[in-house]
């Protein structure tokens, strides 16, 4: 259906199934091992054999992936890798008034990756959680994966290649509730990241005043601000490629070009919501961008490296004739990136997000002045022992 | 109290309030000003007679500052830019197989920052939240803190320096609710940092998946591990110092030197639970310093360079002969500090806090292999038009 107006912004959509998912969090946090095959049953009709599939297993499963496949998955993964190294940051160290001090950027200890299953398994969302956190130095992954039947080779390969200590073949909110607290087999871990559907994201709200979460992942964004030179065949394919996410995805197209909102109208099928809107120039797109603050951005015009500066909310971006879908799958940036109005205030996945950045100060002959102050605020704010302990050791 | 003992990690302790904080969020959510106002006379027994606080009188209050308090802000404010700027990323860029791609650091647009007050007011934290702000380029910062009377003379100061946009008298969960979703007085904001008590830290808990917040803040840390050539005056000092936040506070003392952990249990005085572990080596007090993930851990040893390499999970560290409580006031690095547990998986604050990264791509000639791997894995997933979107653009 096209809507020529422009959508509000998304927000999270978990409320109505929080109830629900708090008492299976619960029901976990008592019941482990047990409660999680009573759940499993119950809510995917799956009889689980066992809670963690076998090394031996996984290997088996990874030695039927179809080498074309697997043939894919090794380029991506080098592509993947270039890009989150670049992004890797370096311990710094510096000083100021005989203070000396710096950050150093430790990995997470363990991790909990949880991939969605289905219909389909998604070996792409297990690379873009576990590239960045094996460049991070992540040493122990954990990973969390509904199957019905088999554990999809794809992701039994991609497992391996992560050196990934368990393989779970649990999914939804039981899922991130074993992993944050632990059960019997399952270990607790220290952060959990990757998309899933709205009982899992409900899970990582809740779980997330313990444990740390990546974000809350909802349906697909894409704004494509496109001018009168943009492709109408490939902008059309470009939302409705993200249309194959559901029909709860955020497809928007924003032009100064009549003439391309109409073809590109003619051209979209399927029954998805498209938002076409004309606007009178592209800054003017831009600033509907920047309050929408989608997941994707795309700049379909040869002016995007100039209105990139111009961006101030958007998850990962585009430039010029570059298809959305390539960030999806291989060109390099993740595609676990902010939905539901997170970009304003958080980016993808980097390699940040399993790095803490921990500071550190060495004051031996710090400046009397520093001192002084350090002292004089504690006393104002009736910190005095506070005081005491700073200026006994530079008296 | 002296145990000789170790404690157990703290966990958050907001649970009991939950159901309060969330009438409270729903009030202001529905009620808007009106619901402030009652809010805050009825839990703070204050009436407020504006929500907003005039620009000419935040001035006025600045100017009653005593000048020694001022120059002390004034020197602490250098020393912590200093330290945040060392922090700040640059922009990256690079590319690979064809494509171009890189990271631009965008500011959060508008902040809320929380300053607690109570008996006493706390412009350290102002100028901790503010000053990583400011330097990662945050143009609208608002300020809510309880006042009970006149805006204190030192929150009114950094308010200025800050060139905050508005000033809210209002505390507890009503002001984090008032800044996550707005009100006719007060401007909702994208992300809501800084310190509070268990309602205001349930309430950023509870608006987090709307609102970016910075983490959930519990009472203050410390671990030391000192050998015997450490200072025991200055160690109970140390403990009895972050003692001062209350009797809540994890203190402990971890050392190999049965003697000097005597010496220190002799000095120390006060209310405090204070927690004293002879361990047979400062790699065994690491460890469970590890294990603690303490907000404040202080390396009170010459070997203290050598551990830092050990530590994983870590606020803020001190090594040496160098007290603690410098951090909160005048080191650099920042006091807003992760605890309960929270130093698993974050930092302290830094620009980060403040700045999205986001990622952006530009592929023209991109190599095949990648525009195949690209189509074969989002086929893989049942993701035809994806593929086909990608496909089309480099036949």
């Amino acid at each position: 259906m096209i809507r020529r107006e422009l959508p509000k912004r998304r927000v999270q959509s978990f409320s109505d199934v929080l109830d629900r998912v708090r008492e299976i969090i619960n029901r976990v946090r008592v019941g482990g091992d047990q409660a999680l095959r009573e759940l499993t049953l119950q809510i995917d009709g799956v009889k689980l054999d066992r809670l963690v599939l076998e090394d031996s297993y996984i290997k088996e499963r990874s030695e039927v992936l179809d080498p074309k496949v697997k043939e894919a998955i090794d380029n991506v993964w080098l592509q993947l890798t270039s890009f989150h190294d670049l992004i890797k940051p370096p311990n710094l160290g510096g000083g100021s008034e005989g203070v000396e001090y710096g950050i150093i950027w430790k990995p997470i200890r363990k991790l909990g990756i949880y991939v969605p299953g289905g219909k389909k398994a998604y070996p792409s969302s297990l690379m873009m959680a576990g590239i960045p956190a094996k460049i991070a130095g992540v040493k122990e992954i954990f990973v969390s994966t509904p199957t019905r039947g088999d554990l999809d080779p794809a992701i039994a390969y991609i497992a391996q290649k992560l050196q990934v200590k368990n393989v779970y073949p649990i999914g939804g909110a039981q899922a991130i509730a074993a992993m944050a607290y632990g059960t019997e087999s399952v270990k607790a871990v220290d952060k959990i990241v990757g998309p899933g559907n709205v009982y899992v994201q409900g899970a990582k709200f809740l779980v997330s005043s313990d444990v740390g979460i990546d974000a809350i992942e909802g349906p697909t964004e894409l704004v494509i601000i496109a001018d009168e030179n943009a492709n109408p065949k490939n902008v059309a394919l470009d939302l409705m490629a993200q249309g194959e996410h559901g029909s709860s995805s955020m497809l928007v197209l924003i032009s100064n070009s009549a003439e391309l909102l109409n073809e590109v109208s003619n051209l979209l099928q399927g029954d998805n919501e498209f938002y076409l809107v004309k606007v009178s120039s592209l800054e003017e797109g831009i600033q509907i961008a920047n309050e929408l603050a989608p997941e994707h951005l795309s700049l379909y015009t040869s002016r995007a490296r100039e209105l990139l500066a111009r961006v101030e909310n958007a998850g990962a971006i585009t430039l010029g004739n570059t298809p959305p879908a390539l960030i999806d799958y291989s060109a390099g940036p993740d595609h676990i990136l902010p939905t539901n109005g997170w970009a304003r205030f958080k980016g993808g996945l980097t390699v940040f997000d399993f790095l803490k950045g921990i500071s550190y100060v060495r004051a031996e002959r710090i400046s009397e002045s520093l001192v002084k102050s350090a002292e004089i605020i504690a006393r104002y704010e009736g910190f005095n022992v506070h005081a005491n302990s700073v200026g006994v050791r530079y008296e």
